[in-house]
């Protein structure tokens, strides 16, 4: 076997082998391979796409490329969740507290995120106290002490990943679906899980632009997921418009604390009682509905903020946040954004908003930015509503310096107004098992 | 520019700026530029082509990446040919001697061959005391002197196109026909002379198997010559079958010799008129048909035997071998492979002839390879002769250790063999202008 002739057959849309993709991905994680022959490989692969059953084999090679999670010393069914990544999105830290509540259990490992807000890690970590490091046998621990608990990823967990996204990053190869695929599932298979739910994000604030691709990506993962053993269903999500009402890290928390205590309803509560329930369905709690009625209760009941809580303080944060929320520190400027004009919202770019978030230092621009936790954007109206000339937008909020009318322009122009009310819009656009 | 938005560029097969395109140059020759990332942007090129003005600037920017050569010192018009490699083909050491003889100047520097057999260097210091390496000002003194004269590339000529190939050959991303224009084309152009004659190869011996990629390559590099202000015309050749009876370093000196003497006709012959007349056609010497009286004269006046004897022993060579061929040394070992049938020969894979004359020594395996310069095949029969069962097809020439039976039957499976007589075939296909 040789990369030369791998490459060539990539180029001329013909099937690799399992045996050369194996071969491929060992000898790329070992050294042997040069970059340049893998991003050779890679741009061939983006314009060519690889099967679905090179997808499984080069899927089931990454993961196998490093070590992976044993989860057997969980005591019960394990769910797992990822996310393509949105604007606002902070539904794995509701959804797996109502999971966990219901009787399931939620080990989750993440990364440390890099955008337009921080990732899942970032949200807990702008809990004082809270840390998201843990020694494996902790995070064990914690998920069967309370049926849920998010980590940072740590030990050798698909160092093929790691490799190939930096090359893919820096070689314009990132979009590929098949390779999306395999980067998401050979991670969500490494870490061991029985079910695995998916939420596929699309929309202006999604990297998948399309229904179609999202559709496309989600297909492929489930089909993946499905071939490697595990239960996999996906939902693909509405980013066209940010997720919930507040972007940005501590702005978050708050967010999905008053979704646990059941003072939000709407799209986003919609949207965790359907994830939560599909989690349900997978791991065998009973029918759609009837896990629709399980997440609720677990809302209703307090059971959903009470695992919360106690995982937050096992891992060693402050939960006193969760009844004065200026424990998590205030950032120091506010700053409202009015209409300009009167009319319906009719659109709310959600990429915009990602990048004001971003701008107002909630996310990080490099690997190596610091987060301003406190950093973010209120959407004070939504999509649907009635606004008239003078009423506040959004408020924003940063603890840095920052040319806060700039960002407020564009925030502003974010927002579309039309003189007739928009379409209702759903955030569940399809699910795909 | 950052070499991320040219990859992602490429990968949508939109167009890139002539800016980019130097900047891309540039870069990667002065090392700013990782590998990677270019060999991604080849691969992506690969697959979406370059458009004619991308290639023509990619031409431009590769050729003004190192030194050029100034040809002011040769008092007379200057012509150089390029062909794109073939088996047997030998013809630069012929049509030099006959366009020189004819008033016009040859200046022509080559790489070592890599492949069958030697490259016209290796043909030239096959011969006792020739020598290839050459000072400038020498090199300039030899074409005044003689009127022709090839030696080793030398200096820093074109340092693009070397770093270039290499990663190409390591990605299997070599057959661009817009990449082979901008390899072959940049390197003419800093060689500076004014017309510049294209002999384009097709067939199973030449790296263009087609005779309508031939005509791609062909056309695009004539219209990128002539963009440079370049006198530029290319002349589309049969490689299906072997040029001429002989394959090897000195088997093909002593053809060359043997067409100077005027004692071969032919196909080799009519091609060496041909090509040598359309020299002196670009140079201003006449009518085609009037260059090619002219081109037949030089041959049969002895007048081009003479430059090329002249040009040898100026470059140190011991031409005694013009009328004793054994000074040129003699292979150990030669073999005789006969026909198993009766027929008429319709076809004469070059390709296979070429993997022979490998075999048997008489070209490099890897960079590093010696060259046996006596091994090679003489073709006893040639396309359209009636073989009878028993008859001598070829000659196998080597002074290595060879398994000679295995070799031979691969020199017969070269053959085809019909009960008819095949039709005619001309070498030279067609003309581009």
């Amino acid at each position: 076997m040789n990369m030369y002739e791998i490459i060539t057959k990539a180029k001329h849309a013909q099937r690799l082998t399992d045996e050369e993709i194996c071969w491929l991905v060992s000898g790329y994680v070992d050294g042997t391979i040069p970059d340049y022959q893998v991003s050779a490989w890679l741009m061939a692969v983006n314009l060519n796409p690889l099967s679905d059953e090179e997808t499984l084999c080069l899927t089931m090679a990454m993961k196998d490329s490093g070590g992976t999670v044993d989860l057997s010393g969980v005591d019960n069914v394990t769910v797992d969740k990822h996310s393509t990544g949105g604007v606002g999105d902070k539904t794995s830290i509701i959804i797996g507290p109502i999971a966990a509540a219901c009787g399931v259990s939620v080990p989750k490992m993440s990364g440390k995120g890099l955008g337009h807000t921080g990732g899942t890690i970032d949200k807990l970590e702008s809990i004082p106290g809270c840390s998201t490091h843990a020694e494996f046998s902790e995070f064990i621990r914690y998920v069967n002490n309370t049926g849920f608990s998010i980590v940072s990823q740590s030990g050798n967990l698909v160092p093929a990943d790691k490799k190939l996204y930096a090359l893919r990053d820096a070689t314009a190869t990132v979009d590929s679906i098949p390779l999306i695929c395999s980067s998401i599932m050979s991670k969500k298979l490494a870490m061991g899980a029985d079910c695995i739910l998916l939420d596929v994000k699309t929309g202006s604030g999604a990297f998948m632009k399309t229904a179609e691709d999202a559709e496309k990506l989600a297909s492929l993962m489930v089909r993946t997921g499905k071939n490697a053993g595990k239960k996999c269903m996906a939902v693909i999500t509405d980013m066209d418009i940010p997720l919930g009402r507040s972007v940005g890290n501590t702005l978050e928390v708050i967010e999905a604390v008053e979704v646990l205590k059941g003072n939000v309803k709407g799209k986003l509560y919609d949207l965790c009682i359907e994830l939560a329930a599909d989690m349900l369905v997978m791991a065998g709690k009973g029918t759609k509905d009837e896990c629709i009625k399980l997440s609720e209760d677990a809302v209703s009941s307090g059971k959903a903020l009470d695992v919360f809580m106690r995982s937050i303080v096992q891992q060693g944060g402050d939960v006193s946040f969760v009844s004065d929320y200026t424990r998590l520190g205030e950032a120091k400027t506010r700053y409202a954004v009015v209409s300009s004009s009167d009319g319906y919202i009719s659109g709310m770019d959600s990429e915009e908003i990602g990048l004001v978030s971003l701008a107002l230092g909630a996310g990080r621009k490099t690997k190596e930015s610091a987060i301003d936790y406190t950093a973010g954007v209120v959407l004070e109206k939504e999509y649907g509503d009635y606004v008239r000339k003078g009423d506040v937008l959004f408020t924003l909020y940063t603890s840095s310096e920052c040319d806060m009318a700039e960002i407020a322009g564009k925030a502003a122009a974010a927002v579309t107004l039309s003189d007739t009310e928009p379409p209702e819009r759903s955030c569940v656009i399809k699910t795909v098992e």
